[in-house]
């Protein structure tokens, strides 16, 4: 080998502060600086865990090479130099030497564990010349050899980009030649001339040789390292996870221990406890003779670590032990790595094992019982995101094959049925005892009966909070929305999936949760809320200061919720009940009526119907607050669509029918005509319907003040909370305070009895926010629609955009994440916070809370924590997770 | 009479203050509390003009009662009584006295004029009694019937609430049964008779007799004007025109001056000036033996004021000098009434004229000549909103009649011509010579030669901002919008407006000024820029602190706006350029394209016409700032609409056409409906379209670069400023810099020159305002997009609210004014404040200006004058408007 260059001062303080560590001078808390590897070898190192020695070139070194396009800066190479010098030392080995060589592995380490970025170089410091003095000196050229091929292949990919299909076909060309299946069958020899092939096709491919010089071979490797800080896939990875790009990454140089030198040694990865379960039980896997990835490349099938005990029971007993030390160290389940080197066991490398939402809890309750953790620890140990899988059946993992596409994961869980294209289909279908799943290019709220009746919903168009994913979510069921490739032919009533045709019928399995799509039925895992759940949960309530409550629009949504802990009605809509079918046709005629007689005559007819809706929920929501939320859609969402009609009509003109049904149906059209507006979110609707057509309102506070009287005298608590939506002027508030007092007043004047109620209004304007302080004037409280809000303070039409660029947008790294999913912190949330602060500075006990469909989203909990809400109001399905993600909120993650 | 009741206390402060002044107490400064009326005949008094003698009850008395729900306070009466018994002193005339009684005339007199209060009571004071005294003493008892039965229709009418008719018509019934048409042929006994009739008919009408009592008809007559302060139009009018409800209104008692006591007597107005025109000239009317309301009702046509010369000509000369002395005094313009009773003068008020748009340019700058102003002070003496007027050829305002109907008046200047229903009418009778209005439900694009080819646009649907609006206010063409009431029959090509039915080809006559509508041709005003309105302008250049750039998109529109004064173009809009005919199949291609390079191809035939759009442009305006907006609408504004196109398929299929035929069609549709959105103002357009099909800016950044460099290689100064539209994430605007960046590079590079350029954003997104200092890093210039802004921030359609319900909201006060003409404050106000702040809390010289609708608006001028915008710009016929109110702006009012 070409020795180290020149001799450098010791290591010592650079312009960019100390650059390299030798393993024992780390620890766990120089995490920033050493990386998550870095700071893990360092911290067992200093706690006695069996760890290869090595050092590690900081994270400060990274940023200092980035900042400087790529320039090293003075000293660092010759910092690196004394490190491994000082290695050399210790283990008696010199890098490239001829005589007992010291052989590295290089790693990455960022703070952050981010794939895109290059993992691992091994058996660095190869060459033609040590592979013999290694042979020679384990009396073992084949090892030698092996051990060399590997390292041309993980230089030749990491450092100089040959694809990694170049080496891998070399390796089953030369097997399939050899008539050998496993790698471990080729013989030295044949091994020695694979490392001559792979060496050629290095040099086709790089146009150089693979340095021969390790110290080359060191400092390209390091900088290879730095350069893949800064590669495309890592950087869009940190802005879509919001990870700082100034972090850097650490690179650890440690001494090659071998898995690879024959049947008494072994590479392997374990778990302490179970991540799947949560059970304390052994669970890992083991390969002898093999090295690096050989364990999780499934080349050969890994033995269950159980079966160590037997092979090596010393390295296996070790093992166990280190298992201990080390979660009892870390107070944690531990995901390990390990080789085991003729018999003796190194450690390279534990990490926080991840783990599913049952086994978190689990092992959460756990280390609480133990004593280990505290019932705070607990709640931070578990993903709140996560917790969705407990709460719906999912995919056996093991069944999942290639999906067809991968749309939105609208709604979570898994549904397994056979392909039905309407809501009339699916009824029958589903009555006749076939699990159905629907697939439309859209739903509308004809289609309900068809979600009901369904296993889940599929859809062509339309994002996380479209009709389908709303109302699927609030029924519980799966939805994959906006599924790319997807196209609906109704007159063959067939489907395309991304180019696989389907005929009605076909039976589809989707994953609500990740938003695959699958042919055919795959088998599922079924949820149950185990106890330790209950558990979690009850911590959660007890630690939490946001209040819970549920978007419930039914009596069985409404007992439903309060079984999943919800402390009221958020946000009770009021046009789901006008959308029944069987109350439709007086919702038409009340839109259709040509004078307020007409109007008032088909309102009565509706108001007994909304009074028993608003008694049943009520009584289920008795003793607890039930926020209703008067009209808020356009009118024309009642109406068939302007194309339809139109279409209707000359249909009926040129197939020559009678001029009265072509009348009636045309004055059906003039009606669509006029009421259509080119943005109906910015249109007639909410405040300015009832202001214009204040019957509406009449009727509906009319009927929520007769299922109040009547839940009361029947002994029930009823707690009404009315809420006026799409508020921009004070002036509309408080002109429908007073319709509402009035109404009510006049129901309670003839009852002879009243109840207790508050008025008061949503906030999704951004007008709204801004004169919060005026409008608090006249409101008992506000509740923020971050659905319309986020739609007009981002101008972004939440059921058009998921297609036409939203998607685009998240995948292209210009937004970090679906701002209707999540909320946006800086823009909508600056409006809350704004709001918030106006509307007390007014009324200072005003209640506050949030009922967009960000309610249940724990990232957006913790924006609403911070910003000081009262409660927050979600699906009763997603009741668990809010209440657990308030919990976390109020810890302060 | 009743004697006054009991001696009261001296004048004093009550608790409520001074409430009863004595003319000769007051003054001009008094006004707050004296009323406009009171301070005036005050101020007259104080400099020695003849005015009838009285007192004035304060406007802290109003408040008084009103706020005490019409109780009076304890004194106020005993100091009206006091302030009465002074004045019966001083005339030496008793009310209610059966020798020598004292009448006098009880009128309202508000802080700021307004409509909707109580007027006038005259010859208050009569009785059975005191009639026959009034006649004696003067020898003329048709003189004393005449004022009596005056006053019972005054007092009923106005303190009873008598509908007026019921009086006109009694007088109407006798001259008709006497065979008389004017009122002074009636005799004493007619008037007498006519007495009679309408004690009785007010005694009907009430259920009780008009008091006898002259105190009881004074203390009811102040309550009734007291009480007219509540009235619901009062309240209105002021919640309108933002009057604080707490100002209260006076009320003024003078003693009556008789015009009617025959030949020798008078009663007129008159104006120091010519109101129309400005010139120093008398100006006025008179009629002899008449009062109050003569002159201006219209039974008897009133005479020129020079013919009183010879009639009355000491009152006469009296009457001139006064005017000269109230000019000189007030510095203004004077409107005045006066009374000659047997020869003498008496002026009964004088206040500052209203005046027509000319006359306000010519007095301001002769008074300027004169030393009487100074230069702001004329610039103040202009209502910025009126000078519209100078601008646009107007309706004569003497042959105005009764409109049908009066719709939004959405761009100034009077139309008259041939109803057409269509463009291409429109087109085809222009062509042939013939003057035409178009007449459409709403325009659209396609109608654009159709509003070039007419006189003016008249719609029954869309808001000041709709198609039709700023296309008509664009190319300076009067338009009225959303007419009530009119409708329109394509099969019979009929027109029915409010009830009238017309033909096409019938011709109306359109006010846009006003919104009104006519039938027939009514002569119109021309239109010609004075001098002194040129001089005014150079006036408002000196002192304006506003930038005032103009909204253009082609070359003419861009040399018609420098001929207005426009110091650049603050907004060419591209789309305007796609939208050409002659460019649309192109642009339909390039929409249509089913991949790149066919959209690419498309691109590369509208290059050329762009470029020389902008060639066009960056000539007209060489040397000032043009500021170009990439495409912003979506791309489905290119395309038939989405019903047009399924009936146009659904026709062809139901006609059994060719399967081909069917086919294509089918395709467009597909392609139509895969771009349909629910609300494309929220959906794929602006940066999101530039980032979706980076072609698109690709192809409008190499035009602009290509028409850049080849004006500047001709000699030319261009100044191009490129503008990114609906930025949301301040990344959005970081890559489109990019992209703006590299291919100006490119095009500098290939032409081996390269001119200087700027790159920055539309602020129209609340969040973009929220985050302005993230999106200020990128962007040289910040322009509110005030139009989207108010959208999106009130959450309100403008083409679809102003039908739906934001007139109604004007109507019933919701709100003061339409948010897309006048920008709310409040709301969308405080965003452009806090954007501003942002930007420049980043970067201190962004330069910010406002591009909306509202940049042309005086009220909205003010607002961004105080928030400290760089520039407004606006329509080019807007230009000289927007430079006189950025001037008052900077003189702060």
């Amino acid at each position: 080998m070409q020795p180290v260059p020149a001799p450098a001062p010791a290591v010592g303080d650079s312009a960019a502060g100390k650059l390299v560590y030798d393993l024992s001078e780390g620890s766990a808390s120089l995490k920033s600086l050493l990386g998550g590897k870095g700071a893990g070898v360092a911290e067992m190192t200093r706690i006695g865990v069996p760890v290869p020695d090595g050092f590690t070139v900081t994270t400060a070194a990274c940023i200092a090479v980035t900042d400087a396009q790529g320039t090293w800066p003075e000293h660092l190479w010759d910092d690196i130099a004394a490190a491994l010098r000082r290695l050399e030392a210790r283990t008696g080995r010199t890098l490239g030497g001829t005589e007992r060589p010291l052989l590295v592995s290089v790693r990455s380490g960022a703070v952050v564990s981010m794939p895109g970025m290059m993992d691992t170089i091994l058996n660095l410091g190869l060459s033609p010349d040590t592979v013999e003095a290694l042979g020679a000196e384990f009396g073992d050229a084949r090892f030698a050899w092996d051990s060399y091929r590997r390292f041309i292949a993980m230089y030749g990919e990491v450092v100089e980009g040959v694809p990694a299909y170049v080496y891998a076909d070399a390796l089953d060309a030369l097997k399939r030649n050899r008539g050998v299946t496993q790698d471990t069958e080729l013989t030295t020899d044949d091994l020695r001339e694979l490392v001559t092939t792979l060496l050629r096709l290095s040099r086709e491919h790089i146009g150089a040789d693979i340095p021969t010089d390790p110290a080359v071979q060191l400092r390209r490797a390091i900088d290879a390292v730095f350069q893949s800080w800064l590669n495309p896939r890592a950087e869009v990875y940190r802005r879509i996870n919001g990870i700082p790009s100034d972090l850097g990454t650490a690179v650890n140089v440690m001494q090659m221990v071998y898995g690879n030198r024959g049947e008494t040694s072994a590479t392997g990865v374990c778990f302490t406890r179970n991540p799947s379960t949560g059970a304390k039980e052994l669970y890992g896997e083991f390969l002898t003779n093999a090295q690096g990835e050989d364990v999780v490349a499934g080349i050969r099938t890994p033995r269950p670590l159980a079966e160590m005990q037997t092979i090596l029971p010393q390295a296996f007993s070790q093992l166990v032990e280190t298992m201990h030390t080390l979660e009892s160290h870390y107070r944690d389940m531990q995901d390990m790595e390990f080789t085991v080197e003729d018999g003796k066991l190194y450690l390279l490398q534990t990490r926080t094992g991840k783990r599913t939402a049952a086994a978190a809890v689990q092992i959460a309750t756990d280390l609480v019982a133990d004593g280990v953790i505290d019932r705070d620890e607990a709640l931070r140990r578990i993903e709140p995101a996560q917790l969705d899988q407990l709460l719906h059946p999912g995919i056996d993992p093991a069944a999942k094959g290639e999906p067809l596409t991968v749309g939105l994961n609208a709604s979570p869980g898994a549904a397994v049925g056979a392909i039905v294209l309407d809501a009339a289909t699916a009824e029958s279908r589903a009555k006749s005892g076939e699990a159905v799943v629907l697939v439309r290019f859209e739903t509308a709220p004809d289609d309900i009966a068809g979600v009901v009746a369904s296993q889940g919903v599929l859809t062509a168009h339309g994002g996380m909070t479209s009709h389908a994913a709303v109302v699927a979510r609030g029924m519980g069921k799966p939805c994959v929305a906006g599924a790319p490739g997807l196209t609906i032919d109704m007159e063959s009533r067939t489907v395309t999936i991304a180019g696989t045709r389907l005929a009605e019928g076909e039976v589809i399995t989707l994953d609500g949760a990740t938003g695959e799509v699958f042919a055919g039925a795959l088998p599922l895992v079924a949820v149950s809320v185990s106890d330790s759940f209950r558990t979690i949960l009850s911590w959660a309530d007890d630690v939490r200061r946001l209040g819970v409550r549920a978007n419930a629009d039914t009596g069985p949504d409404a007992r439903r919720a309060r079984d999943f802990g919800a402390e009221g009605i958020g946000l009770c809509r009021t046009e789901h009940m006008f959308m029944d079918p069987a109350r439709l046709p007086a919702v038409r005629r009340m839109i259709l009526a040509s004078d307020d007689a007409e109007r008032s005559a088909a309102l009565e007819e509706i108001l007994p119907m909304q009074q028993g809706d608003f008694e049943e929920i009520f009584t289920a929501m008795s003793g607890l607050p039930v926020t209703v939320r008067l009209l808020d859609p356009p009118l024309h969402e009642f109406l068939p669509s302007l194309t339809d009609q139109a279409l209707a009509v000359q249909r009926l003109e040129l197939t020559g029918r009678p001029a009265a049904e072509v009348d009636a149906a045309s004055a059906l059209l003039a009606r669509i005509r006029s009421l259509a507006e080119q943005n109906p979110m910015l249109g007639l609707r909410g405040v300015r319907l009832a202001l214009v057509f204040p019957q509406i309102p009449d009727m509906q506070v009319r009927a929520i003040a007769r299922a109040a009287l009547s839940v009361a005298a029947a002994g029930g608590d009823p707690r009404p909370e009315i809420m006026i939506p799409l508020v921009a002027f004070d002036e509309e508030l408080k002109r429908m305070r007073e319709l509402v007092e009035r109404v009510m007043a006049e129901e309670f004047e003839s009852a002879g009895r009243s109840v207790e109620y508050t008025v008061g209004t949503m906030i999704e304007l951004p007008r709204a926010a801004l004169c919060a302080d005026e409008i608090a004037a006249h409101a008992d409280f506000f509740s923020f629609g971050t659905n319309d809000l986020t739609q007009t303070t981002l101008g972004i039409s939440r059921d058009d955009a998921e297609g036409a660029f939203l998607a685009r947008y998240r995948a292209d790294g210009v937004i970090p994440a679906n701002p209707f999913a999540s909320v946006d912190p800086d823009g909508v949330g600056q409006l809350v916070e704004m709001g918030v602060r106006k509307g007390r500075s007014v009324k200072a006990d005003l209640h506050v809370g949030v009922c967009g469909e960000h309610g249940g989203d724990p990232a957006s909990i913790a924006v609403f924590d911070r910003i000081g809400l009262d409660y927050v109001s979600c699906s009763p399905y997603r009741v668990p997770i809010a209440r657990f993600a308030a919990a976390r909120a109020a810890l302060g993650d």
